[in-house]
């Protein structure tokens, strides 16, 4: 295979791959290859073109760490994320409807028991969150497991603060015998998704903005039930239409309300999807 | 702009990007975004695999340092640089091809007088390298600098071996008065790119093999000439017809012939494109 151009060089790709062992591998290579070749033909893509989005993806793998996920936030503002839960996630109706996942989850959050304060020192004002996990049939989901992160008064997650070294405004929650949960933490509020790195150059280049309407993450998992991955959000934020990443859905929105002492509480009941 | 679904969100993405300032970048972004959802629609991405894929990219960002890059070598192995190299370098008949970059130049190599060895060290069979670089019309290209590098007889390049901290078996000459050159270095062997990474387990899931036939790499410059960058090839090399990164032209295989004290000689012209 000598003297390939830029057309024959995609079926010599594609030969290369011919002998890939795992089917479902084999078809997403050669739909990549396709697409990939296809858009650096169709938009006659120059060498410094190739070697700045080499530089692009250099710079977000160095910025990338165990506490930063500029991959996720690229593929989250290329509104790929929410294409990947959307098409993944064809729940029926009166099912708690998914979103995405977003860079900022960490595995092992700790456990606390309802009615605990996940806050755990993280700055805010308070805001009690409760509701009840049940099945699309209307039964408690008695002890689901309830994973929740959300950001500070800062619109930072505590993996943001380079002081902080523990866990704040996250933690793992169950469902009691009728599948109610609650606990307290501080109010959500709107944050820009970090933007001193590349995505955030990306962004300002084409001209949107980093800007996430105010929101909590809810990861919910119970045997016998698909895993639910979703937000919350604050039906009075004036991102609601602008979200960067896409996410906004709305039935995923909820009021808070204020209370007398100037604390917030918001409900909100979740509907799991039976497995398969 | 709420509840998008698997179908909409490109609308929605290029709605958001509709401000952007640069009319090529908006070009690029546009076909890019179309291209990605495509691609995932077409192959019905599942999470699972959007995060394998994610994994995938911060693995790329990990082993990506200043000796290594593993960006290239992927953007290599797609044939994604080759078809780059072949769009932009469409050169009149007689003009010598370009063929890929790769990952292992080194920006700042020590520069030599004609003749010298440039091996450094390097280990390898003495090879004598001569020839000449001329324009198009068969004018002599004095001075032309010639920047040249190659691996060792351990099919390594300097940067990869980590005990050795200067440059070997590359440098910058110039041609003489009459556009001629000629160094001493050693023998291009064939070797296999780094596939102790991600992009070797992509090989290896592909049913691929990381070989390139032996070459010398030269980035050639003058005043009023296109920048060449190209290999000169070894005739008897096994892997020209299954090069990994797909770079083989015919017209850059050249005939290493053996002395009788066993040094090996090559001799290749090269021929530059004026500039626009």
């Amino acid at each position: 295979m000598r003297n390939v151009n830029a057309q024959t060089i995609t079926e010599a790709v594609l030969a290369r791959q011919s002998n890939t062992a795992d089917p479902r591998l084999k078809r997403i290579m050669t739909s990549l290859v396709k697409h990939l070749h296809e858009f650096a033909r169709e938009v006659e893509l120059t060498e410094e073109e190739w070697f700045g989005a080499i530089e692009f993806m250099t710079r977000c793998g160095n910025i990338t760490d165990d506490k930063r996920q500029e991959f996720i936030l690229l593929s989250d503002v290329l509104g790929l994320s929410m294409l990947i839960v959307a098409q993944n996630n064809d729940k029926p109706a009166g099912c708690t409807e998914a979103t995405v996942f977003g860079p900022f989850h960490v595995e092992g959050a700790p456990h606390y028991e309802l009615g605990a304060d996940i806050a755990n020192g993280a700055r805010g004002t308070p805001c009690e969150v409760r509701g009840t996990v049940r099945g699309s049939g209307g039964e408690p989901v008695a002890g689901a497991q309830i994973d929740v992160w959300q950001s500070d008064a800062d619109g930072l997650y505590d993996v943001q603060h380079p002081a902080v070294d523990h866990a704040q405004a996250r933690g793992i929650l169950n469902a009691d015998s009728e599948g109610r949960y609650h606990f307290r933490s501080i109010l959500a509020v709107p944050y820009s998704i970090p933007h001193d790195g590349p995505v955030g150059d990306l962004l300002k280049a084409t001209g949107q903005r980093p800007w996430r309407p105010a929101h909590l993450h809810f990861l919910i998992t119970a045997p016998g039930f698909e895993t639910l991955v979703t937000h919350v959000f604050r039906s009075d934020d004036p991102y609601l239409d602008s979200d960067a990443v896409f996410g906004v859905r709305q039935s995923l929105i909820a009021d808070w309300k204020q209370q007398p002492d100037g604390s917030y509480l918001v409900e909100y009941d979740f509907v799991l999807n039976p497995s398969a």
